[in-house]
């Protein structure tokens, strides 16, 4: 049984690589390398077998754990006003692998299995556990 | 290749557990130990290789199964008028595992792979075939 | 200038009248005569000119007023256990009404122009400023 | 006949008044003085008697007008990098009401009746024409 | 006190006009000149004086008028396979205001007040009663 | 790490089988047998490691591979006006394995791992590579 939990948030970010010139930063990442910003979804699922109560897991448990990472990006530029994400490019696909080590920190150990960050209703970004690997 | 129909119905539960007492189950269930409800939507998704007129499964024949539990329990209250639900504490999880299990009894053996239940744009609950082994 | 701010709330409801029987009810409002839910949408609309800092009101002042009522029906049985509205056939056009009059009394005078309800993605009651001369 | 099209853009945004220091600015707009972002809709609103083609007004030089205003914020901070809106504090109401005379320039006079500006799910700004005199 | 109710149906068109030759067709409507679709939305509002049972109308009467218009129209090619749109051109503005006509005869006199049709999530037609006179 | 785009667009379409007579069209694909249409959405979702810059693949190489699909038959008849679906029946499931191997194809080798095709918000079909073979 898989249960999902969304939760939404509003930021600002450009994609920017520090190694690049600007000018490259605008040939690689195109009008994404200037500052603008979305209303994000962050999706994050969890996996077990049902207990007594009917619950894979208290979905107050799971919100708690999404909200520490909506509290630090929510109303904030991503690219400078985030200490958890000083050094990471905001891409979908960075986000999503960022906010997944800090959900999985925060909840028991292996029931984190994907954690999905939604930019725009026609982008998606989905980290899996051990997706890298595949 | 995988085929997904959409349902919807609204309907009224509170959580509540009888092996607890009423403060218990506040404690457990929070709010959602209180009567109220939800839009939901019933997702099922079957499997199979496409046939020579285009198709996994007739939407219909999908529709028609799907339809007997939106029969069962749309317009009611989960946890007191719905006999087929007696004595199952109607979390997303137990909604899930629950019509999973009747829609799989009304199609082809072996078809159908996945039940969601969505109760709020936040949250949803999936089960999977051979789920609970995983 | 008009300024709509949306608030969500998940909430049980049955239409019955106490004048009928519980025959007439069912003859009268269907399915909706038994215990069911809704995710519903409360929008309130306030009007006004805008301020030289960009604001037809602070968004916060509107979503107290607005908070206030959603903490009385959220995750309640709207016709057994919310006091305000006791005797009150719960109608979306009853609820809007009613909604548009603790609305109006928690915000400055004259502001408040219309009180939506969203019953579902198909049912959608409008409430207006007086709007029951039309 | 009221025909409405709507077109989306991403945009990062702070809420500051140059008149006001930073804590006031945090005073008085909370989180939203810090830069952040939306993916924005902009609804625009023409009316008119349909003519023998069954228009009211070709959607494309409704598209267009519009078209206009979407290039100059798409993907830019609304307050440091876009000339037309320099010293304007950037709520949805100033946006709303901005947009509108930019449309209403690029169109035939008088077909314009509203513009909304949709920053959020939770939040909706509209300008009718001659709507400050209401 | 206003009454929307929301039928959805699944259509093909072609804006053509028979006064225009296929090349004057494409000028003036572009791809919409060709044979394609949408999932249109049907929006139907009725106004009135909430009654005792705390009604403006009976839901399932404005939905059976409004689905005797669906009936005519879903899966239906709106230029060839529908009589009532014979020579019509099924634009979004001929498509409200036809249909205005067909669920006014329907309901009781005086009660309609706007009927809208939603192409897709950018195009909106609205017509409401004495709208060709404003 | 798995990224997601999604482009929509407008087509008829009629579910006919040149092996059966329109009365056996009728028995088998019921009102879908006639012309009819809808606003599609077209999910292309590609698999792979995160690069230095940040991504999994230039969401504008894959939006590119995916456009020249929307190209082909947008505001189109697929049974009719498509030379790349001539003889294809256009059910959900046929569209979707035909759009995974034209958008596979316009891809580097590997990445492509899924496809889905939405009708309407009640009808999903998702084609994923060897996908057949499950």
């Amino acid at each position: 049984m898989e249960l999902t939990k969304i939760l939404r948030f509003s930021a600002a970010h450009a994609l920017t690589s520090a190694a690049l010139s600007p000018a490259e930063n605008d040939g690689l990442y195109g009008p994404c390398a200037r500052d603008h910003g979305h209303n994000y979804a962050l999706e994050a699922t969890v996996r077990g077998v049902v207990d007594g109560d009917g619950m894979v897991m208290d979905l107050a448990v799971l919100e708690r754990a999404m909200q520490t990472v909506v509290d630090l990006v929510d109303h904030r530029h991503l690219g400078r006003d985030v200490p958890a994400l000083a050094g990471v490019i905001a891409t979908g696909e960075n986000l999503a692998a960022t906010f997944y080590r800090m959900i999985d920190r925060a909840l028991p150990s292996g029931r984190l299995v994907r954690v999905a960050v939604v930019e725009t209703e026609n982008n998606r970004f989905e980290y899996e556990a051990a997706g890298e690997a595949r």
